[in-house]
């Protein structure tokens, strides 16, 4: 489609317009006529269907079934919670006529669906028996934003909520952290990021729920970015909601909640991690395209080793780009839109029964005799997603650092974005100062860290816990 | 989760009641709170997702890409085409608010996504060797439906809508029917809906196309139900989308446009085809459980031959039920829930080394030993697929008739509802007056049969071609 290849910004002179560039001419989307909504092309849309592949069979796997509910949601039902309501309010697209005529009651666009399957819940169970349900949906949701980004910040995006219901608060809490691991697994071993997980800070929380688990991960210019969150409402929505059941002993009790989502965000995350100066990088299990065979001209011997080559590797997404657009191109092409290998087959490799396979991550090219190219394909593949991994979490490590005062705090800010692990009091209103201050947020309160008897770094109080900062998308 | 099976009105008696007690009691369906709106429980979701599964593959393997469009639309864009905007604007949920703040224009939640398709076509070709771009996108769609029915017609739906450009009318009147012959082969191959494929007349083809296509089914009530869709724009869309291309006279010129879609009303057509007094039943090709197997009690010797028989079975959809309700409740589950084959095993029958199995279809019964199961299993799917298909197509049979007078039509009506071929003008006017004396609408102009010499059925007017005429859902 595109006619040429055009400039990409170079990452470190402006990390968010090499971004945009990145998305664009990556092919991945294209601007909406509403602002702040997003049209996903074919490349980027096959992005997300394989990450909905993916994580569906996890879901599924842990007994979560996928449903569908309505879009629109009474006002007078989304207001039954009050920290909810307050949290979205502002964001909510709101429908108040059909054709002309005008509804007696508005009607909310769903920015998340908990008062729904609140509602059905408290109509669905009647004793213990009936429980845990377990339930996800693969949808649209609206959020206004003031400042909106292709993936990371949209009006519209797609995304799974998964809605479940318990007998216990145990077994409610221990789905929650189930999730996470779901999330933490695929983010890092499918999409390539380290995460750290841990819990959020009672400011970080998700509007109405009484613990929120996420999966935080650092992207190349030192931002973080949330990649999946998992919450625990305890008996929250129930109480608003009158989810009530017979438990064993025969008595009526309010039951326990979750809700977990990710989001088509997590494309960005990709992107800010992975990607260079010379377009989109993508990790092997979710690249639309996985190998790219070029041949060097359309001479008959070039295309009927192409085509012999696709089948041979026909368990991989592999194509063939036999265009008539120029070699140099096509091979600039396969690096703008990160397909993590290329195979490249010329009249003189030929001769010599051999073809020539680029590593998309690190540019290395190698030579590989036609018979041993489907092991290679694989050990590249292997290595790629190692490296790429490896890279993020170099890159993550060298911009952590652990800092008690807020003075050394603001010092590190003043030289780059990253992660800083403190000691911190817990307190929203000392969050709040600090985020008025450096615009940075808590990422979350890892679980793998020992809290310290200490004071908080910023007001002096008793700390908590140790808690991770940064700037965020 | 059902407490206890209700009693579903008999079809003979009471077809409409009939038809939401199947829905409700093979918990396929929940009614959501806003009027007109229902939640897919896990159940009917299930059934909803293998219909996607099988078309998915087919559109991709025509060259359809999917994506995604935003679900809001600016009330000025779809303005643009005059017969779209009469066709839809009452239907139109209008957002016009988020949270307190007014909005400067009016968005519209998408009830089909021509004009966003077309306002991205117009931006992104720019040569004939840009084209066709064929896409897909399955998605949540609002039309505000005075009366609903779950499935049948609801305010939101779930559907796919394809959305393709061509640079020959040729091309994308070929593509209208390729895609077509792709839901018909569906509906009759795994649906089993015997459907007749066809043109739509003036009156009822899509707003703002030039041509119309469609399958359409007769139910078991004789009442007709369109089950997909596939429209020839010409150059409409392209003339009111400024859609222009660089032909290879390298001539600006319009390009052709299309649509199709086919939606979850589908699964209202299974039902209203296959289903009978004990429940739904299922075609085995998009039952979510295929086969459910019965112990008798929950004897150790028999909890051992299920799990043995599912893992043999596990190329099917397969599931054991050893709850602890009684056998008959789980007998009658299995009826309700319209799965394809039930295998029962008890002590008298693995004492024989054979298992019993019941088909829901004919509920015929035989008893088969361990070691044919698997084989009869694959027998008896086949044999219920056929069984199925050709009970719908009996009674299509039987409940069409030729007719060449209005008297005639009047009195067959009279006598109960059908397939009407009738010879007719194709003018709207004489459309609209057959459709306010009798209900009945015309279904499809069908490929397969000549147009002969005749008049119209109704004003004696030159009959331009033969029609279903039929009322429909």
């Amino acid at each position: 489609m595109k006619k040429k290849l055009e400039k990409i910004t170079p990452r470190e002179v402006d990390f968010a317009q090499w971004y945009t560039d990145i998305v664009l001419n990556a092919d991945l989307i294209s601007y909406g006529t509403v602002k702040g909504t997003m049209i996903f092309k074919p490349y980027g849309y096959a992005i997300w269907e394989n990450i909905q592949k993916f994580l569906d069979v996890e879901f599924k796997r842990v007994g979560v079934k996928n449903v569908y509910f309505p879009l629109l949601i009474p006002k007078t039902l989304f207001n039954k919670e009050k920290d909810h309501i307050e949290g979205f309010s502002p964001e909510i697209a709101t429908v108040t006529k059909v054709g002309d005529k005008v509804l007696d009651e508005e009607l909310y666009i769903r920015p998340t669906s908990e008062v729904l399957f609140g509602t059905f819940f408290s109509k669905e169970i009647q004793g213990y028996r009936d429980l845990p349900l377990l339930y996800n949906q693969w949808v649209n949701v609206l959020r206004w934003e003031k400042t909106t980004r292709p993936f990371l910040r949209t009006s519209e995006f797609l995304w799974q909520e998964g809605h479940t219901i318990h007998a216990t608060s145990q077994e409610a809490r221990d789905f929650t952290l189930k999730i996470l691991d779901i999330y933490a697994e695929f983010a890092q071993k499918k999409l390539l990021l380290p995460v750290i997980k841990g819990q959020k800070t009672a400011r970080e929380k998700f509007a109405g729920a009484e613990e929120t688990y996420t999966i935080e991960s650092l992207m190349y210019d030192g931002q973080a970015l949330q990649c999946g969150t998992s919450h625990y409402f305890g008996q929250n929505f129930s109480k608003a909601f009158d989810i009530k059941f017979a438990n064993q002993q025969n008595e009526l009790e309010n039951a326990y909640s979750t809700s977990w989502g990710v989001s088509t965000r997590l494309i960005g995350g990709i992107i800010m991690t992975h990607s260079d100066d010379n377009g989109l990088v993508l990790p092997p299990a979710i690249a639309p395209t996985q190998i790219m065979i070029l041949p060097i001209s359309n001479e008959q011997q070039q295309l009927q080793a192409v085509q012999k080559l696709q089948v041979e590797l026909q368990e991989y997404r592999c194509e063939i780009d036999e265009s008539d657009k120029s070699f140099g191109f096509r091979v600039a092409n396969t690096e703008i839109k990160g397909i993590p290998l290329r195979i490249e087959v010329g009249p003189r490799d030929l001769e010599q029964n051999q073809v020539m396979i680029a590593r998309r991550d690190t540019f290395e090219k190698i030579s590989v005799p036609l018979m041993a190219v489907k092991e290679t394909v694989a050990k590249l593949l292997s290595e790629i997603a190692a490296n790429l991994y490896q890279r993020a979490l170099d890159n993550r490590q060298q911009r952590t650092q652990k800092i008690t005062t807020y003075n050394d705090y603001l010092k590190a800010l003043a030289k780059g974005n990253g992660l800083f692990l403190v000691p911190f009091c817990g307190r929203i209103e000392c969050e709040d100062v600090i985020k008025a201050e450096t615009q940075t947020t808590s990422r979350c309160i890892p679980f793998d860290v020992k809290p310290q008897k200490t004071v908080c770094f910023h007001c002096g109080q008793t700390a908590t816990n140790l808690v991770y900062f940064a700037r965020a998308y």
